[in-house]
């Protein structure tokens, strides 16, 4: 689809996205789409990212319930990354059981963990790997950031 | 500095950033920091961009004026995406003198231009390439998006 040909995908056939709270403008997630995932989150109107760690498709929200109802998909002036705004159901974007994944903050040459875990992430996605979702990043698992992502 | 090697650079040495006006929520632009350039962003409070394609640093606003002054830094989840909060100095975060670069949305098959421009950029930039800050992502000069970004 012409629309689709319009992105300026990368090398590896990518582009990166990032989610926003429509109700709230909070950045939720940054995340990365293959041409299958955009045309599924368009078509279905739920975020769809290609993980890049686990090389499958994803969608957002498949393990754990929280899923993002997307209200706008734009382009931006190089059509090279993709902002959706997007319903964020459970308030629960990260895998670590916060708000979103941008909890990191630079203070005093450091960065500081700022927002607080709203569940446990084992009450989201069951203490055993098994039903978890893809990581949306490059990191393997096994360190504080890598169990998972949705 | 330890804070610069907690970030999970790409295989290029990049990480992508996302910046965000403060005051409205807007999200401005999406480019990518090297070490560099997240170093003297976070020295100087004032944003600091790699350009892909002219593979240079460059200060947001060099050409143009329109400098992004940093509030917050942010640093996500995986490790490997940057947020800046930021007051866009003149309202302008793009080189088509519009207020953000996400000016296309999509509908009904086809992506639409949005928002109005607010600057004609050749009262910006000049007529002339001289002077111009370098493009953000991959495209090269020429097209209706890839004339500069600042």
């Amino acid at each position: 689809m012409k629309w689709l040909d319009a992105v300026n995908w990368n090398p590896d056939g990518l582009v990166p996205v990032i989610a926003q709270e429509g109700d709230t403008g909070t950045v939720l997630t940054q995340a990365w789409m293959n041409r299958e995932a955009l045309e599924r989150t368009a078509t279905t109107l739920e975020a769809h990212y290609w993980s890049r760690s686990r090389r499958r498709l994803w969608r957002k929200g498949e393990a754990s319930g929280h899923v993002q109802k997307v209200r706008e998909i734009r382009l931006d002036c190089d059509n090279d990354a993709i902002l959706l705004i997007v319903e964020q159901t459970g308030g629960i974007a990260c895998h670590t059981g916060r708000h979103r994944c941008f909890f990191q903050r630079l203070e005093d040459g450091a960065w500081r963990v700022v927002e607080p875990v709203l569940k446990d992430p084992q009450s989201i996605y069951g203490k055993s790997d098994h039903g978890k979702e893809p990581l949306k990043g490059r990191r393997p698992a096994g360190d504080d950031h890598g169990t998972g992502n949705g």
